[in-house]
């Protein structure tokens, strides 16, 4: 199956132009099976304020930005996910929408804030993986990565690939996703943007990696680019290392103290 | 402090040549305060069969290598951790010894066994961190890099420096540990060893990691090499990574599910 990311340059605060661009581009991925767009790909991401995210999140299924999409993956018959400002209530979360062929299938609400996040977005609660059929996903958003535990839980509960919509600032993650990759022998799609925004930069290198930590792309720093790799998400869900070491039977659970 | 490795080139079930090779080199790490060993230094690593490694098997306190190293650590006034084949009882494991000043301090029996070992070795069931006074050390034997949970209940229950004994044959454990380091903000000491055995080619590359993952040395891929760097052992009690983010809070244990 082919799966790949959409690696843009949000326009700050401008819900409009952002959709625009981003159904644009989408248009030159309508061959993958699931697409990939940055975190808050649709408002940018450096907010000032708390009214200027409050004036932009949205329902996860009825909301512009949602519907939009779901629209294009009918379309495109095709699975994407994207990062967006979620509104639950008088709540707002930093939140990863996958939808597809059929409609509205979740909204993960991001678990690691990262930095002045916690000023504008309530944390996620729960890490968990959709059964799309041709392949087990598991959500992820930016920070996310940072913490083992995070993978480690989708990788246990079956995921084959990691939909991971970043808006990356520090320069760790793109090489930390093979490690990732490799303890839990299953694929990532970390879909980064560029640009800037109120001094902040963002570096780009979105990256398809492999079950065997193999980088099979890595985006450039300061280009948009959209990019699609042909995978066989199967390849997951063999945990052997070698013929006496498979990955999930080789933990030593009770050995490990992780409150 | 200083804390150092001895990469070096065992003698395939020559311990008497082992010893004489690391007294010889850690002649010239009498700087260092902690210098590590690689795993199975004074017996070499590809057993076989279980006779070989049943022949070298020694206690942690009397057996000669243990004896060996006491004498050196209470001349040098340094702690010694290196890799070698435990006996207890009938039962053998891939362990490393800890010896400091005052003698015998800890053995270590690797958790995460790697392929043959499985043959030869019985695993270890625990994971604890040793408190040295300068700083809180903990101890890891080649594999169990691989398994995030490792290192993160050395850090979780305080370790600074983590001590990290290996006889590598795979490629990746190098720049992984930068993320170990990273997501755990803890340094590391990883002493490989070179050369090859039975077909068996080792990487070198020993590596001493800073708790933001930066690489603060590298040794070669196919040469000796004693190594020593100047660290804060007390930056690791620092989880902070910027004003809001703080990797030991930060973590969501109740969104994990590791079992």
């Amino acid at each position: 199956m082919k799966i790949g990311y959409i690696q843009m340059e949000p326009a700050f605060l401008d819900r409009e132009a952002n959709l625009d661009h981003a159904a644009e581009m989408l248009e030159k991925a309508k061959d993958a099976d699931i697409i990939v767009l940055p975190e808050l790909f649709n408002t940018g991401y450096n907010f000032q304020g708390k009214k200027e995210v409050n004036a932009l999140a949205e329902d996860a299924e009825t909301g512009v930005t949602s519907t939009l999409l779901q629209e294009i993956a009918k379309e495109n018959d095709q699975y994407i996910a994207a990062g967006y400002a979620e509104r639950i209530g008088d709540k707002i979360y930093n939140s990863q929408l996958l939808v597809g062929p059929g409609g509205f299938i979740n909204s993960y609400q991001k678990v690691h804030l990262f930095c002045n996040e916690k000023k504008f977005f309530e944390p996620g609660k729960s890490i968990g993986v959709i059964d799309l059929g041709e392949a087990r996903v598991g959500q992820m958003v930016c920070f996310d990565w940072f913490f083992p535990e995070c993978m480690r839980t989708l990788m246990l509960k079956g995921a084959d690939i990691i939909l991971h919509s970043a808006n990356l600032v520090l320069p760790y993650c793109p090489n930390s996703m093979v490690t990732r990759c490799l303890e839990n022998r299953v694929f990532a799609v970390t879909c980064n943007r560029i640009g800037e925004e109120h001094g902040l930069g963002f570096i780009g290198m979105s990256q398809i990696t492999a079950t065997d930590g193999g980088i099979m792309h890595r985006a450039p720093e300061s280009s948009e680019e959209t990019w699609i790799e042909e995978v066989n998400p199967l390849l997951a869900r063999n945990k052997d290392m070698n013929e006496l070491n498979n990955i999930i039977r080789d933990r030593a659970v009770g050995a490990y103290d992780l409150r």
